[in-house]
């Protein structure tokens, strides 16, 4: 296993973790399997999307916001059960494929740590596994 | 591959089973890997999130009934759409990591299944991975 | 790893795939493990709900688009936001048991691919994960 730190900036915040996982992978000598991306918080979660536009990481915060908003009749004293729900929304882990020790994504993909309740110091858990026939 | 059985009590719960996950892993022997947990069903999901104040589930719960509400203009006869949507929007598995026998988890994150149709007696499917290079 | 070609027929669609790849499972010759699914896109995921009736596909994506609208104050230019915010809402990939070559689903479960911005082409990339122990 392996982790990453992360300190987040704003309160809601989309973290392109990619660069930082590509390295992990090469300093591990991961070659060929499946990296599994987790994040051990309960107000932020791990999701994949649009890397190109930052627009589209605004876009997606900016509404989940408004679908969930900040302030409402919530019963949870902390005053953070919207970035609770939102982490359950997104899931709190990603998985990737892994190929001669580069990550396999889609074109357009970057894979994101969800910040919803920033700004905090933030850790990833990494695990990779491979199969017995790769 | 190993089955669990849980009847839940109300129509929208957030059952904790990660006492019931754990001791899986001691009957099975299963010892470092990662825990696949899935929810054969399409009206109940599984979650990630905080355990200690159940205000939380509380909160998921209502937000979740406040943006996909139970009466809508759904075309399905059985009346639970809204079931069926919140099953996609959380997921339908999810995956944490088991080291020396014990489920390695955040320090406030529980697993749940998430009951949005119930009561019902449910089942979650357990499957343990481990990596030939552990 | 094996691929799955898809031409999508509209913008919204949720396209059963559950039958493709089950001939996949049995052309590659993949016996007892993990079936990892993943949608290389960043406007289309992946979902496991109910095939039986397509009211529910009906009901999910117009709730989804109740919920995210495809018009509203987005600042992405190419209009498609809320195909990137639907994507990681439904998240990028499923996974499924396989057992004896057969995909071990619950009895009312289908594997979808969740378009939010078609008609495309889209793949889908299929993966294989086996345990030393199986």
């Amino acid at each position: 296993m392996d982790i990453l730190k992360i300190n987040t900036k704003s309160r809601e915040e989309l973290v392109n973790v990619t660069t930082m996982l590509q390295e992990k992978i090469k300093a591990n000598g991961w070659e060929n399997g499946l990296l599994f991306v987790y994040s051990p918080h309960t107000t932020a979660g791990m999701t994949i999307n649009e890397g190109a536009d930052p627009d589209v990481a605004r876009d997606i915060l900016n509404t989940l916001k408004r679908v969930i908003p900040p302030s409402l009749d919530y019963t949870h004293v902390e005053g953070n059960s919207d970035a609770h729900i939102k982490t359950s929304l997104v899931g709190s882990s990603v998985q990737v494929i892994v190929e001669n020790s580069q990550l396999r994504l889609g074109t357009w993909q970057k894979i994101f740590l969800a910040e919803f309740d920033g700004p905090r110091t933030r850790t990833i858990w990494l695990n990779f596994y491979t199969s017995p026939e790769n």
